[in-house]
């Protein structure tokens, strides 16, 4: 039994310490912090790897001895079969009821993997997917799938839009967050034959779906949560992310191009930190698996500390929350009303597919 | 017979005067200019229309009598049986030999639908495509298809493959372009099963074929030619254009805040000029439809009067460096040697599929 650490009750988050670019130093910096603001925390790895770095951070956080981490690389079969990985020990944790949910840095497949295999899908819904926050106009707004399916049924993209929308009400507090679904016009009759299918689907639940947008409309921050398959998720997440770089890149080049534009790009820099800080990843820290029973927070690869603190930091409210519960009550929602359950649960498994 | 007006030779533009959001004056004003510098144009559209803001712009450009624009929403299977709209008269007088190319700033739906209907396809190539730029680190990297095929066989991949190609070859003069397909990951193995297969068949084929680019890598220049399906192609170029929006809205909220912000926002216009300039679609003037059998090139509904003139002498120069020729050579490139020739004739029509 871990003792709680922190001031959050007895919720206990596993940091798989060794997953990640920047593991273990970065990693343990950012759960330093996360303690300090009062989570409970517990370090998954490897003692020898993780307890000089700790020592020389003046921490004493509990360490839970486990192998090496799952390397980037890892073919994620093989990654499944290793049963004292760091990723797979604090999964454990979270199944005996040691801790209350996973953050890692770590192999992204190798997440998404581990979490289905070791807590199991809730009933309802089909495969675990992943989502990411891009910054809009209004505010973050979140795409799913973004890389975790990279084909789709339409059964998939409604169970998508459930799990988004129940997410960003309580990660962002959104109250019944507007649902849109990526296509490539906006017209009803535009997209894949799944997002069409999806479209008619969703037109008739009660959830708040606004239909197609375009991938501009998405930054524009016409809706809160963005539905597609991972394949066009993760290319407008990249694709984004590329844009601002490059943009950044160009003001960098221009702004040292000579002394009036050195001087005046200096006079902006706070306006350009801003800027940089609303389209910063480290700001959102990771994104949960999502429609697996239990919480697992999934950190960029380059994490720093900032990030992999505020990956804990929503790791424990989302367990406070009960998130996998949420969404579960969201699929099963008995309103009394037992035509609409009916017609949620039909969606969900469309029969003509 | 028209005459040709320009110092071309005996090339004639044939340009869409109805089609566009800023029809018929900014067509015109970008006519008259490409014809200033060289271009023979002739006008298509209701001389009515037309010919009192021809009058206004002291202009004499010929024109030829069609009935109205197609609408930007008009459904594809009506337009297509409107035969004196403009944009019909103007690809019937390239069929006709009267005029050896088309401009228009109409609905693109219409425009690939009336090019496939008058000039039918080249021989090896079973879909028309859209491409795009996108501006990139190194330059600007054209995107196809970025619309006209939500959904793809792998054989049209590779299809988008050699037709992108050429193109980039000839209109930015770019010998042996690099090619790559556009995926959720680098790795071979990443990807639909569309995707994972044309990879395997480009890879056999003489094309300097890079394999599989992210989101970001498109950005950063890694390839010339970047082939996809047109669901995620046109969701890479709107995302791209939402992000550079929002950025240059925050920019503006930004250098306007405070005084010094107003200042230093002031010292630097050029340089944000020339980064606006860098991402500006105007710039490219229009992308032609690929695999028809004549040149059709359609520009942004929003096209003003230089994007228009940019797009007349893509046009021209595509005439004269004759594109759909080229690419049938490509398609039907007899090296002597046999073998090759019979392995590209089976890459653009995978058997297996």
């Amino acid at each position: 039994m871990i003792s709680p650490n922190g001031a959050s009750g007895t919720r206990v988050i596993a940091v798989d310490a060794m997953g990640g670019d920047h593991a273990p130093l970065e990693i343990l910096k950012g759960a330093i912090e996360a303690n300090a603001r009062g989570v409970s925390v517990v370090l998954v790895g490897q003692p020898r790897v993780i307890a000089p770095v700790l020592e020389q951070l003046n921490s004493r956080l509990p360490i839970v001895e486990a192998e090496a981490a799952i390397a980037m690389d890892e073919p994620v079969g093989l990654a499944l079969r290793r049963e004292r990985s760091s990723l797979r020990v604090a999964a454990g944790l979270v199944s005996s009821g040691d801790a209350h949910a996973v953050v890692s840095a770590g192999n992204s497949a190798a997440i998404m993997g581990i979490a289905y295999q070791a807590w199991k899908m809730l009933p309802g819904i089909d495969r675990p997917a992943f989502g990411g926050f891009l910054p809009a106009r209004t505010g973050p707004v979140f795409v799913l799938d973004i890389g975790a399916n990279t084909t789709v049924k339409p059964s998939h993209l409604v169970q998508f839009a459930v799990m988004g929308s129940v997410y960003v009400q309580l990660s962002q507090g959104t109250e019944n967050p507007r649902l849109a679904l990526l296509s490539n016009g906006t017209e009803d009759s535009k997209g894949t034959k799944e997002v069409k299918q999806a479209n008619e689907t969703l037109r008739k639940l009660d959830l708040n779906f606004l239909g197609n947008v375009e991938g501009n409309q998405v930054f524009e921050g016409i809706a809160d949560v963005i539905v597609c398959d991972g394949f066009s998720g993760n290319i407008l997440l990249k694709g984004a992310e590329g844009v601002v770089n490059e943009i950044f890149d160009m003001l960098r080049t221009e702004l040292t191009k000579d002394l009036m534009s050195k001087v005046a790009g200096a006079a902006l820099t706070p306006a350009f930190t801003r800027i940089k800080r609303r389209v910063d990843y480290e700001e959102y820290g990771g994104v949960p698996v999502l429609g697996v029973n239990e919480i697992m927070i999934n950190c960029h690869g380059k994490s720093h500390a900032k990030a992999i603190t505020n990956a804990i930091l929503l790791a424990d409210r989302m367990a406070k929350e009960r998130l996998p519960q949420r969404i579960r009550e969201a699929l099963l929602e008995d309103t009394g009303d037992a035509s609409r359950r009916r017609r949620l649960v039909r969606a969900l498994h469309l029969s003509h597919e």
